[in-house]
């Protein structure tokens, strides 16, 4: 089965289960135990969501058996097991080769900033960062442009051993909306771990202008985390949607992935 | 001295300050007495605001001390004094002839529906009400077409001793956004009590089929409070904005709108 989750991160250690810890992994998993009536079944996820990050569009596979994935009232049933800061907003069979995890062909998150007090919105101080100085959306966009494309971004990752930290950045571009908020929009293949939000970090110096435009790219020379790269506060941040190929292609994009992880 | 305010109703009862309840009046008067080093000095408002219900664009007038009002560090003194689900956003010299309620042209409200569980935003649940049925927007803003202009909404109002209950409605529209929510949008020059919340509960029970679209139109005919209209829940109304006229028409609207009320 496919699932398309939504969650509120604020009271989640984040996705990935973790014993004695409320996860939403944990969480969902708890609740499909209840159906199938038996040991919760493992869910797997396209994007492992640090603490304190949200969704609106994180997608999940999970091996049902038969009865319970061809209930029609599963996604009701689901959904009253689950509390209400994690909310399924589909249930439906995966298509053949479809991994929510490796057959994924990109993650978009957003960013969100409230850069001065006559944007200060108190039913967005979950998901919305505030910060003390005004921001410049063109110029952390342009600051931003070097990074675009395939490269080693080491610098803005958290280290683990013998994984990868090249990835292919495809979107990076701030924009202000009509609620004056800042949304900075990014894509890419895949993150490594903290890397969306080292990335803002990096892109705040500039856009109040503690650094020069051109630091941004410059960071992509170094070959571990850049320690003078602020990782930006976790609560401002969404998953809000994972990409797919068309079902005939699942398959082959899983083992391009899992062979690019490796 | 004008002040902008945005709040996140959720905790407070409404605006109106009640003794040993805690409200927005009350929070705010207490944070502006510790400023003035005196007895709170009494904030005058545009819409007050039911126990539950938000504000992103409401606005108030006060009286201050000319060293109070002159310093420049005002804003952030009293948003720092102030807790975080209320916001100050602008506090500025009010021209002449300004009051907060009496000159204000009309009052901009939004109500918030996810009508299904594809559109389920856990981030979005201290605003936004679950309605089990799917709406449509189309049929909502129909039915709602024949309420709009001067009329007695005597049938939608909570009755107060002697005060009128005719009202110009200027807008009243449903739209659908791109995350999917129901949004309606609804002005007036001004409302009375509970009206927003009944012209929503009305509209809903046409959205989902359980009314004809005749229905709240008739209610108009009604010359006291229709017991059948549900009043919808707060937490997904949103003051949005308070509009007033040009500055040397302040005086005059506040002759105008004095006169109507009474």
């Amino acid at each position: 089965m496919r699932l398309d989750l939504a969650y509120d991160g604020t009271d989640f250690r984040g996705w990935a289960q973790q014993p004695g810890r409320r996860t939403v992994q944990g969480t969902l998993q708890d609740a499909l135990a209840v159906l199938v009536r038996a040991d919760p079944p493992r869910v797997q996820v396209a994007g492992r969501t640090d603490a304190g990050v949200h969704a609106r569009g994180q997608v999940a596979h999970v091996d049902l058996p038969a009865d319970v994935a061809g209930d029609p009232l599963l996604l009701r049933r689901l959904n009253g097991l689950l509390p209400d800061d994690v909310r399924v907003r589909r249930a439906a069979p995966a298509p053949d080769g479809f991994d929510a995890r490796f057959s994924a062909l990109s993650r978009t998150y957003r960013y969100r900033v409230a850069d001065g007090p006559e944007h200060a919105d108190p039913l967005r101080r979950r998901d919305v960062l505030t910060w003390a100085r005004p921001l410049d959306e063109q110029t952390m966009t342009a600051a931003g442009a070097p990074l675009l494309g395939e490269h080693d971004f080491a610098a803005y990752c958290r280290h683990r051993e013998g994984a990868t930290t090249v990835r292919a950045l495809l979107e990076l571009a701030w924009s202000r909306g009509a609620d004056g908020l800042l949304v900075l929009t990014v894509r890419a293949d895949a993150f490594c771990h903290s890397m969306v939000r080292s990335l803002v970090g990096a892109m705040l110096a500039v856009g109040d202008g503690r650094r020069a435009p051109q630091w941004p790219g410059t960071l992509l020379d170094r070959s571990a985390r850049a320690d003078d790269v602020a990782v930006a506060p976790p609560h401002a941040l969404v998953l809000e949607h994972v990409a797919y190929p068309p079902d005939d292609q699942l398959q082959a994009r899983q083992a391009v992935t899992r062979n690019l992880r490796a």
